[in-house]
């Protein structure tokens, strides 16, 4: 079957098995696996930041840049369909005890002066009666939206904006990549805009496992600490790492075929499904397709041979990736495309 | 002066004071003392529910009554601008574990269509992704609407939608009072449409000290436990009781006086600055007055004798209560008709 | 009947009823509660410290103290035994995200060298293996050893163990009046060898409601946001600090016919069942009691019309207090002194 | 050089790297991947419990087994030497708001009638004034005591009194491994007295990264959704748990070696350096050797070319494990030898 659930479900290639057979391994809880910290250097370098800690996954990288920046007590302030705050288990509030306030269309729609205006920094006062916004979190691309990408220079002016209020700009950059290919702009063009971020080496790259933190030097000091305490610190690491070195140094450039062939299968559904799926929205590696009943399409698909996913009750979600070439793409579209005209019109 | 900053300044009144100086007391952490029994069993049944709680405070009510349904590791769905997440100092987050995430225009300008869907009852599956919305908390009135009274038709709306998806509809009703006054229905119309409540006896009702939780027992109990391992359990807690005792009995109906004060100063206002102070949005005691600087307007307006509050850097706060009459209002607006006379016209 | 469960029991006497009722208020919100703020300068100078804070219970007064000299993942070291972690239901940890390790016999067995070595105060390194120890919380008298009172040179010798390991040393001072009364010192000389306390004006004191945190004034500023996010700042709590400043200013030293009274009794029972009580033992206001079944024992009692408390399965617990005179007493030892004599010789 | 710090320092194996380079994998979030399912199935079976989680490292094990038993607000009992009051950086309150209190002695000297006293596992009552006791956790072989083994009858006795207490009885069992090959008995046979494991595999059994959750069906599920908040699910984690399983199969029975060095090494230094080196308690794979300054004389033995650890200011620990044959063990009694015969004598 063609799998176009998630990007998350690619495997690892062979010349990633390979470099993971060869990996020099150290302790790395003792700080002395040479491969994680090559990782570690590369992607600094490659962001634009002092430095960088290896991590399980995306949601434990998420955690450990906000919670090192965002004392308990403090708030993030996210939009409402962040990643952070739909598929993260309530972790900041759970175990940090940082609690997040959402805005609606803080990527796109929300008028800047709003944002600014949302960010309490400076409560001050003797009577502490206000929390205190510590983090904005941006996630780019977002995951919910269908892998939008945002505008430069928005995000270049909540820089500002944060900035002024002495609150820190982080980005949840799981697919980071994805972002700075589909605007054409090395990864550091968009790293170098954030105070912190999170980027994830196990999705559109292709690696088995890991993320990073990416940030100054004493904020991944902070964020080590945390990931100790979460559990995350793992010894001989460096047989992940390897991987994920391979993975940003062989699969970053590649992702232009995964939106390319995204692009064309919204292209091709739209024209059986007008109104279903809007190619102008699919500027990354995935789809949203909107249908009666998202489970039950995917269920059909399914029984087509195609693994889509779902986003919401209405909403199917198709996700191109390293493990899906054009053949599949084409395949996958001669399942859904009949799916898809079978369903009826939308309502004026 | 006159003091307009909040309806928690309000100072006992010698009738209450006598009803503190005669109350019968005893251990109440042994649940042995007969006036906190007495207050806990008006107010539960005013409210037409099976229990209630007597806290210190109406942030330690909504955290009580919240964390009671709310496990660590859910999430609350509240305004974007509610009391919980703007002045409790992220205590649902830092001491709870309760992510919270916020949507704008709850109250009235969000479909209702658009609430149900974000509310993630049952999110369920194996691969625990998405995280479960355990508590719809609602404002009523809201502080930082200046004290807007919700429909009843929505919230019942609100019960409805609440129902289906297998979430607690709560509210903070800290000036529930004010609600039921305004809408010329008795507290417990509006009490029978939540799950669970708080309630404030230290606003409006003029009491020195406290509030309630209220709902059904098995809550009431699971709040209880909350209220010990905050230290919110007090001893001869009576004396406190009594006071709200006699503010529920002798201090509710006037706040009508206290809306129709707050109606006819707005109406002043709006005569002399235009577009500054809206009399429409003034339901109940509060008056939002926009100004170029909120800080220095009630600087200035301190040094003609009237203390005002701020709610944002450009919004000054007026509110009426048990210790201003027609006199003192009088005199308030005396004072700050000339200053906002004096400020130049709003732009178009 | 005599009720000697616990001395939170004490009721206001008229004297401080009188004091409530004619308490000058203010929104201690505010900082504008002139009966709080002298409550809170005088007992901090009278423990010999820059500032204090008015809170509802010991339970808060101890969390506020600690929590603002113990960030989250640091540890306190306390008595196994210590009612931070019997009585507060995990609050440190549960609201404060604070480790707890506990010590057998830290009040007198334990060597200095072992506490000196139990303390992680500079685990340092850059691996982040060892948790750090924030915090050593002694209490002083200590409740579930039935008010014994520690050695003073115990702990000036704690202190400077605590100093040289950079760490914090507290005491729950529920009890600190009956400590100081019982060596015959003043409260300051006990309350100058912390770093911070807590202390509680509703046990052998007499007042209704309160406790306050004592330190410097960094330390209670901290510990003032603290008691805001758990919902313990009060508005017009000058009514409860009125009581609290009479009964500290009235009832400290009488604390000593407390003594003089439980150590009656002690003997008294001692005679009619040696070995089940230990009159050397009582050094303050607590008689314990070993037993076959302390539950059973007290049903037993409270027949006869005395309420006595339990400790353990085996032991029963008898406190002295306000509310008991001589003539109570009395009528108490008539009660239990039968039923003692009736039970078995304790096994050699 | 030859490292003796840990046995966590141990690399892969060229078998490991094999297993790994050709492990089947598939999306271990979604439950998709057969070699970490079939690691979970064999090291649950091997233990005689019904299921197993894999996660990332030993404290997360710990954490998620205990945090799947112990609510927020309920104690952890363990001993004040734990590895997880210790080592893990107060996670369990930090992140799980559990409460741990701690008993001297609770692997050998406490008397087992005190260890039952000290459960407070039905503390009921409608005051909530003590805690609840939810887990008893045991650590085998426990770290701080120099990997020393729990006698197999003082454990089936401490699972007697939990549950009569209704508490859990947990192991952390980093090092059950090296508990059992001591013992002589297949690990099922410690497996079956607890309620719940964790166990690791990146230590003695020289896997790179890697531990499990072991328990029944539910209590493994509900360790999987505080996995998932903890972000520790990792997409292809088969590559890991290939190793992990490739450990368990062909370096259980070899730990009797390091065992065997263990003890040579230890009887060596006590020749040298009598009552610094305690041969008879190195029951397993950890020698302790009381020095007058620990880093010091890790310093020197670094300069010699063998790297120790210390588990105290005036505490060595030698560790040997896969890594280190008979040669490099004789190597570095060698060099330490030496440096211990020039220590003065111990004061008697
Ligand atoms: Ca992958
Ligand atoms: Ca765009
Ligand atoms: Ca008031
Ligand atoms: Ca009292
Ligand atoms: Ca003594
Ligand atoms: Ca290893």
């Amino acid at each position: 079957s063609v799998d176009l659930r998630s990007d998350t479900v690619t495997r690892p290639t062979s010349g990633m098995r390979q470099a993971m057979a060869q990996a020099e391994v150290g302790d790395d809880v003792y700080r002395e696996d040479p491969s994680v910290r090559a990782l570690e250097e590369h992607v600094a370098g490659l962001l634009g930041h002092q430095a960088a800690l290896f991590v399980p996954s995306g949601t434990m990288g998420n955690f450990c840049a906000l919670r090192a920046s965002a004392p308990a007590g403090t708030e993030i302030v996210a939009d409402v369909d962040a990643h952070i705050v739909t598929y993260e288990l309530g972790g900041l509030a759970a175990l940090g005890g940082v609690q997040t306030r959402t805005l609606t269309g803080l990527a796109d729609a929300l008028d800047l002066a709003e944002v600014a205006a949302q960010l309490r920094a400076f409560p001050g006062g003797q009577t502490y009666n206000m929390i205190r916004t510590s983090v904005l979190a941006v996630e780019n691309t977002q995951v919910r939206a269908g892998g939008r990408v945002w505008a430069l220079d928005r995000l270049e002016r909540l820089r500002v904006i944060t900035d002024q209020a002495g609150v820190v700009l982080h980005c949840d950059g799981a697919r980071l990549w994805n972002a700075a290919v589909a605007l054409g702009v090395p990864p550091g063009r968009l790293g170098e805009i954030f105070g912190t971020l999170s980027v994830c080496l196990s999705k559109g790259l292709g690696a088995p496992v890991g993320s990073l933190v990416v940030g100054d030097a004493d904020l991944v000091e902070r964020a080590r600490e945390w990931r100790k305490r979460l559990g995350g610190g793992m010894r001989q690491a460096g047989v992940l790492a390897a991987a994920g070195l391979y993975a940003v140094r062989h699969h970053l450039e590649r992702l232009a075929d995964d939106h390319r062939r995204a692009g064309e299968l919204a292209e091709l559904l739209a024209d059986v499904a007008p109104g279903r799926v809007h190619p102008e929205l699919t500027e990354t590696n995935m789809v949203l397709v909107d249908v009666p009943d998202a489970h039950a399409f995917a269920g059909r698909a399914a029984a087509g041979g195609v693994l889509v996913g779902t986003v919401g009750p209405t909403t199917a979600r198709i996700v191109t990736h390293l493990d899906v070439d054009d053949a599949a793409v084409s395949r996958a579209g001669g399942v859904l495309a009949p799916l898809l005209r079978e369903l009826p019109p939308l309502p004026r």
